[in-house]
């Protein structure tokens, strides 16, 4: 490719959640996860930034619209997770912990195949000022 | 007062919460609170700045012992609403609703009459980086 | 009042403005304004922190429905001051420069009346991280 | 090379901008670009990230010298793009649409050969605190 | 004072201290101060806000010239401060132990008759991100 | 490696430190290190991110133990790190310039062989929130 520039865009989703694994001991569970083993959950302002890759548009300037990046992420993600409970009302999480590395696997394949040809390079999610995961996608 | 300063020190909590008056119908309720209501509840990590006055006191140039501060602020807030479903888990919300305006109340209640005889002035509760309230105690 | 609490609302818009007195020499304006000066503008992403105070709610748990908040920062400040040049495009900077003591003043002007009979307490508006005004109202 | 590491370095300049392709229509450009498209200019606190990469000379414990870089990004960043209209007053933007996009690979071409050595890694430009554009150079 | 508007300008300076009292015996030092009590020093990156009042020039719009409020911050703040080990090289510490609190108080005297005539409102001086000291002046 | 997720932990820790070089002249290490040599030290609040990769642990939805990697950061970095003189008592800095770039390195020395089996990505360091060094690792 010549000239990829990288563009990132942020956003912010509320939602609760909480760690527990039922194949494990309610003791294991809670040796394992401490706190966030809290069976009537607890809270994050998740901040989402997501990266795509390509080549600048010359009649735009643009690698990609960004009024339709905010669509996707708003359908696809947005409305799905924010002011949700992620173990109770997102379908990944049914039977999988929500953690904060699988939230970023999970937005990763909801955009992946949803940018009109753009590349999802990387997608970071913070579940605190001092806490985050990056995901690339797979190899 | 001769000299006083004013000393703040944040702290952070994470929480789940939903808005909900069982005295209202559930579309007056959904009306009020929109997505806010949803009764699985959604959460937030809380920033807290806890600012009280005081004179310096001229052997350690301090206004509040800072150690003495931190163990209270855990002992009193952080011990109760971190990692916690405030309408579940928090007494103060058994029969109010946890908004920030309530949330700001009570701490301060839980705080005015621990601290060493050094004078709360403000709490302040960031339920987002952009909303916040302020509480300055009772007149 | 009874508990007053006190809500700020944060809200950003980007706009352009540039400093110049046509009462003075060019060269006095130079003087005074350094590079603000330069008639081609420049511009910033200003931050706008709204505060009002009042009593809660006890139906809400409310000072003030946020929606309607929003509503009104969207309609009265951001569709009038987000994307414009100042000087050119907002009716209050016709006769007056757009520092960011008069811009303080101006949106405390276009709110006070609106808030549905809540009190507005202060505005402060950012022009970068490092420079920011507060305005009270007139006393 | 043996042991490098990134050293990056940030800076801040306010500029004016608009979107416009003198090729499209009127109509073409204001769905294309939406408020960006107001002729009258808006504009942004900008936040540069410029990284550069290299090995430690063991005499000073420096990449680079922190004061030679300063005065680079200074003299060919900030004094070219720093409290300008960029569409009128930067020359790369004469014939080119000043997208954030754009302007990373700008600042990219102004810094590169100027480095007394040491090698560009990146450069990252803010246009809000929620989006960014990252170049890495031509391949 | 009509039309009292409030304008902050912030600043940083990174600086070396420690806590000690000679009055105190060593085991007296260690427990009221702990780790601050280390002799070889510490440090931080400090955060000041000065915020001056007054009533906006009609021929300027603004409160105070901010290039002269940069020169004074310089001269009697930065100059001082910066790069300092506060016990050793700043005079104001000497016999006073330089606790975020003493910190604010001196600045404010170094720096409320220099203002040209605007009007000291508060200093506030931040030792980390999650702690700060506020200060009036004298009553 | 399959579904390689990044997770970043963030610590902060205040320190003095000051630079020179003792085989150049004392003119010599002016010229080179300015106001960073006064040899009294001056200090920063330092931040630190530490980054692992790693495959997700199905049970448990991590890459890592939380926990460990905090008790690991503590005991190896921050017990060292923190209210220390990085020259007079780091053992690192007895002969070595404590400059960000040096303390990067050094932290990931001591954090690479201590993660339980978990791989070492990125040590970044800010010395203030204008400057940081990222270092991914000898090749």
């Amino acid at each position: 490719m010549k000239n990829t520039v990288y563009l990132t865009r942020k956003a912010e989703f509320s939602a609760s959640h909480y760690y527990h694994n039922p194949a494990l001991s309610p003791e294991e569970n809670r040796r394992l996860f401490g706190k966030c083993n809290n069976l009537n959950g607890h809270g994050h302002n998740y901040t989402l930034e997501v990266t795509v890759a390509g080549e600048i548009d010359p009649t735009t300037g643009f690698v990609l619209d960004l009024k339709k990046l905010k669509e996707v992420l708003n359908r696809e993600v947005l409305e799905v997770f924010d002011h949700r409970h992620l173990n109770k009302e997102v379908p990944e999480f049914a039977n999988q912990i929500p953690t904060t590395e699988n939230i970023a696997i999970a937005i990763w394949r909801r955009l992946e195949t949803k940018l009109n040809g753009a590349k999802m390079y990387r997608v970071r999610v913070y579940e605190t000022p001092d806490l985050f995961v990056d995901f690339y996608g797979e190899p």
